[in-house]
């Protein structure tokens, strides 16, 4: 039943989004920008984002260049090479290519419409107030969500209908991992030497307000967060969009033949119409409550797609795999719940007056050395529950499959069902990333409406915004990290393939164990384990290195430009300089990283072998994971924990409390922003890099 | 060539260690102990570590019934209970009672020895000068570092001589292991807490310095000095001794038969008389250097340790198996060289002077939260390159056995390599345990000089004792993490053998895979994996509240109590009410990571099976030893960069870069001295629990 038909469905549905974003974002340009004061704030902020997007993109166009030419070149020296089951030969190269392009398209179209949005929401809600507001904002945020997702759909099948071999293909993963890594760290280093630049110099050493005009970090600040939260959370997204389809599609391809390759591309287009759908359910009144909105959108998309879901298994898997098409809807339906459930327990570990932040904010009284400590904990105490869940749904996932399934092709069935898990959380990104999105809109438009010196009502609206948009981010985080860990998952049982396949003939049985036993699994494990410390020591440092050089032109500014401090009429700050230097640091300060993330596989695969390559891959997996959650986590309580404290609790801003606070706080920002963040990219390059070397390796 | 006189011989040369630890007790204890004042002090010091050892071991009495009684139950439970072949029954219920009551004696030995010679070292600084000081400490530490080794060796070879069976007196290390992880708690809280009063009340609020009797806290203080690094310490240690010493037993009786489990306990009676040896050559001239006079005497025995293996593996090893006895020998000096390269890297990354120190420090310039940065960026960094030793010992130890063995063995005896290299890590544990342990007596010895009003040249010589202290301890507990991971690799290589043993007729070919591409490993290893994460959670909040009850009642002393902080004649702090709420709120607070600590392994293997429990102990293994090198190492490095700053420094004392560095060493605190050493113990009693689990599971 190979019909070719529903490959130009899947294609069509990201079509669809793609052209939905595209139509919503000429939509959105036709608000009004407000004064033009506002309009000039804005413009800076955008241009700023774009410098960075255009220097980032700019710098990895070399790397990216090698890599091409090395894909296209090892197929001379590859046994088999290019061939349609090697992942080396020109159509690998440019699938890689494309991967890496998309990946930046995305970037560009999310990051026009976000920073094109935040002057138009702090004039919707000037104008018209909140709902209109949200309106604008969340808008500007579906506009990059479904640019993910629709053009995450749209690669994958267009390149498998030219190409017609999901092995070929892998690379287009491989392209999308290697940007969302540098975009990951890249934004995040940008985001704090930035936002530690305007904190440490303007809010507490020269102590005027946030997002205050005389800050001449202030710009780059609100740069940062776009170039984070949006940027860098789209193509994080966007890697695992394209990663977990292709994971799933060679998979599929082994087990099931093309239902098992279309499945997945299905999935991913009733999932966009569904979060299509899901963005016309966010609606709020004008004394509503913005978060409510979000959460009926969020729920339209997940259930829409868990309906949409099982009439297409049910429809697709025919024959002998009839008797699996329920298990893997349930599977899939898994990933949903996955998806909710972590968010749940993100908001329990992080969310203001929680019993854990407030914990952290009580030992603030006895210091900040206290805090720290407390704030640590609850870091890692918040790692336990969110793995459960995840081993939960792996077992889960294989049992429904599995347990379904005909007595002998029960084992090998089963690990369909983590690839479809996997698939199900990733269904509702395009919503999901529309939500996250949404928040640096709302953030920005509160800093020009502070900076445009509008009326402070308008300011409490856009805040009230804010606070939600930072409830959707932790949301975001969450599905960030579950969905980087079933990825993984989903890339090492197609990694186990890939090498299955390519040494058959040597292996006993003709299959390929991952036995923890033998050493040279256990010293791929050990090494795996270690790096996402490794890299999380490297990032922490960036961050804390950048943000001293923001720190040094900050101050230089404020002594050397007369009047400026004094607020001195027509005296400017020299905005355009802190973005350059937030901007070079960044660039300069992620290669080291990336360059760890992308070698070490390459050098344990070909210096090690297979074995210890797939026991670095499920080392690194479990430690990633849990930093990320550890360090994402923490730096969300100890923020919380110090917002909480200034609404007027324990003395309020000024007191001993909060200044403790403050310092958690600062500890906690590089953690959750740049460290933990980085941990997603960092176990999915290393899955997809190792797709890749799989059938290219020499020794097991 | 079963020679039964060759485990008298390992059993003499376990009560040599003792005889030899007693005889030189007995010496110290001739001493003089100096004025009366300083007499008091001393005795107000091991009164304390008493009580706490009394109500901590009473304590343990009821949990170790219970475990006692279920053991000896279990044999009629359990099909083939009571056999020679099953870890239940009477014989194993009194090896656990053994296990833990040999651990208890070695902690009262120890303790006796470090708390009555405190004085006696300070004296001895005072009356004769350096030389004598660091022989009354060393001896000091000797005492406690052969009584760990002695009852170690003496109680697996006379319950091996008794029982005849290595699966019999597994419970020995289970009995070890749970007195350990509550010793290493409980310790670990009770020393910070008391550290923690002591100086935020004392040296912060009050502005006394350190060690003055003025302090409520000082003597509890000092006592946590004895209960942390020496009893917990020590326990640790004979935990591994007695864990590794069994799991090479049991693997190498399946592999060798009586070769394979008399040589272990012979490479540890080569061990003591090494390091008997290595105690006799510690000296130093009155203008030496006590850490030069350390170092001769671990080179000494690690030396003499290799030499003496050689030529006991060459007569224990012989017919088919004479291959590999190079190749043992061979492992059991990379177990030596990892205890070396371990211990230097830890010195790398903590110690004063060195660049990640340094980077601290300067980061303490810009205030507490880039000082906290640094140091959490210099903790994950260490992790890497210890992992990557790791991983060589791991592959080195394979491979230098299964590449002498014979083809057909080569896969199969292999596995003794890992056994090995942990034996000769652990054969010069006697060596390093009493290095760790000399760093208390003159810590005290310090503290008894000051609080006794003796001349400054006196505390002169003793702090130059304590610094060197410093360093060893920090070289104790690279040895401590090292040989952790080791001996959990040996106990899970041990735990697949049970299973394999117990599961022969239901797995395919008769052997246990431990397959990380199976759901129920995966499942095992993220549940693991997490565990050392809410552990560490769970002592860090212990610190903090105990650490909280003692500020409280320094604080009430110096209120209600007039004329204390003055210093009014006559005035006497309650010293004994700090020692008796550390005692109580550490003894409260290690029951919970205790009980997670004990019932996961338990409730993973009975309700999940035994793949999950391998997945567990693989997860745990890896995940704990990188947090006990995260945690350790940062809290070192904060700690030194603190010294650094304190040493004149960037402003020296009082200077705003050391109140920045003092919230760094406040947070490392927890972090170096108790959720960091929790983590061996924590993964080690998992792996005695698992071996004892191992015959009992009933699903694989």
């Amino acid at each position: 039943m190979e019909n070719m038909t529903l490959a130009y469905y899947a294609a069509g549905a990201g079509a669809l989004a793609l052209l939905f974003a595209l139509f919503t974002l000429s939509s959105i340009l036709k608000e009004d920008m407000g004064t033009p004061k506002m309009r000039e704030i804005s413009e800076a902020i955008h241009e700023g984002a774009m410098a960075f997007l255009n220097r980032q993109y700019k710098t990895l166009i070399p790397f990216a260049l090698i890599i091409f030419v090395l894909l296209w070149a090892a197929q001379y020296f590859v046994e088999g090479g290019g061939s349609a089951h090697m992942p080396v030969g020109p159509a690998s190269a440019i699938s890689f290519l494309v991967g890496a392009a998309l990946s930046a398209v995305a970037g560009y179209i999310g990051m026009t419409s976000t920073t094109k949005s935040n002057a138009r929401t702090a004039e919707a809600a000037r104008s018209h107030g909140l709902s209109k507001a949200l309106n604008v904002s969340f808008r500007a945020g579906a506009v990059m969500g479904l640019s993910v997702a629709g053009l995450g759909l749209l690669g994958v099948s267009v390149l498998y209908i030219i190409f017609g071999q999901p092995t070929i293909i892998n690379s287009f993963a491989f392209g999308a991992s290697a940007i969302a890594f540098f975009a990951r760290i890249g934004g995040g280093i940008y985001t704090k030497a930035a936002d530690v630049g305007a904190d440490l110099v303007g809010k507490v050493e020269a102590g005027i307000p946030e997002d205050d005009p005389r800050n001449p970090a202030v710009i780059a600040d609100n740069v940062g967060d776009n170039v984070g939260d949006t940027a860098g959370m789209g193509a994080d997204l966007f890697e695992s969009y394209a990663a977990t389809t292709i994971a799933a599609m060679l998979i599929g391809n082994t087990l099931f033949g093309f239902a098992g390759i279309i499945f997945p591309m299905l999935v991913g287009a009733v999932g966009i119409v569904a979060a299509i759908i899901g963005t016309f359910c966010v609606r709020t009144s004008e004394d509503g409550n913005p978060q409510a909105a979000l959460n009926v959108g969020l729920w339209v998309t997940n259930i829409l797609t868990a309906i949409g879901v099982f009439f297409v298994a049910k429809a697709t898997f025919v024959g002998e795999a009839a008797s699996v098409a329920t298990g893997i809807f349930m599977a899939v339906v898994a990933g949903l719940i996955v998806n909710v459930a972590v968010g749940y327990l993100t908001e329990v570990y992080t969310g203001t007056g929680k019993a854990s932040v407030n914990r952290i904010a009580e030992a603030s009284k006895s210091g900040p050395a206290t805090n720290v400590i407390h704030g640590l904990a609850v870091g890692m105490e918040s790692t336990f529950l969110p793995m459960l869940t995840f081993a939960g749904a792996i077992y889960f996932s294989f049992w429904a499959v599995g347990s379904a399934a005909p007595a002998d092709k029960a084992e090998i069935w089963a690990i369909y069902g983590i690839a479809m898990a996997a698939m199900g959380m990733l269904s509702s990104a395009g919503f999901v990333v529309a939500m996250d999105s949404f928040g640096p809109v709302a953030d920005n438009a509160g800093g020009i409406a502070e900076m445009a010196e509008l009326p402070p009502e308008v300011r409490a609206k856009t805040d009230k915004l804010d606070a939600v948009g930072n409830t959707t981010a932790a949301i975001a985080k969450g599905f960030a990290i579950g969905s980087a860990a079933l990825t993984a998952l989903a890339l090492f049982s197609a990694y186990v393939e890939a090498v299955t396949h390519k040494f058959a003939a040597v292996l006993p049985g003709g299959k390929f164990i991952v036995n923890l036993t033998e050493p040279m699994v256990l010293v791929g494990v050990f090494i795996g384990g270690s790096i996402p410390f490794l890299v999380g020591a490297q990032t922490m440092r960036a961050v804390g290195e950048a943000a001293y050089g923001m720190v040094e032109e900050v101050r230089r500014q404020f002594r050397e430009i007369p009047g400026l401090l004094e607020g001195k009429p027509g005296v400017k700050a020299d905005y355009a300089r802190c973005v350059d230097i937030a901007t070079s640091s960044a660039i300069s300060k992620m290669v080291a990283p990336g360059m760890v993330a992308v070698s070490a596989p390459i050098l344990v695969g070909f210096i090690l072998g297979a074995k210890a390559l797939a026991g670095f891959l499920g080392g690194l997996t479990v430690t990633g994971v849990l930093m990320a959650l550890f360090l994402s986590n923490a730096g969300g309580a100890w923020d919380n924990a110090k917002k909480w404290i200034e609404q007027g609790n324990l003395g309020g801003k000024k007191s001993d409390p909060h200044k403790a606070a403050v310092v958690g706080d600062t500890v906690g920002d590089p953690c959750k922003d740049t460290s933990g963040p980085a941990m997603n990219p960092l176990i999915k390059v290393a899955g997809t890099i190792s797709l890749i070397l799989g059938p290219l390796l020499t020794r097991l």
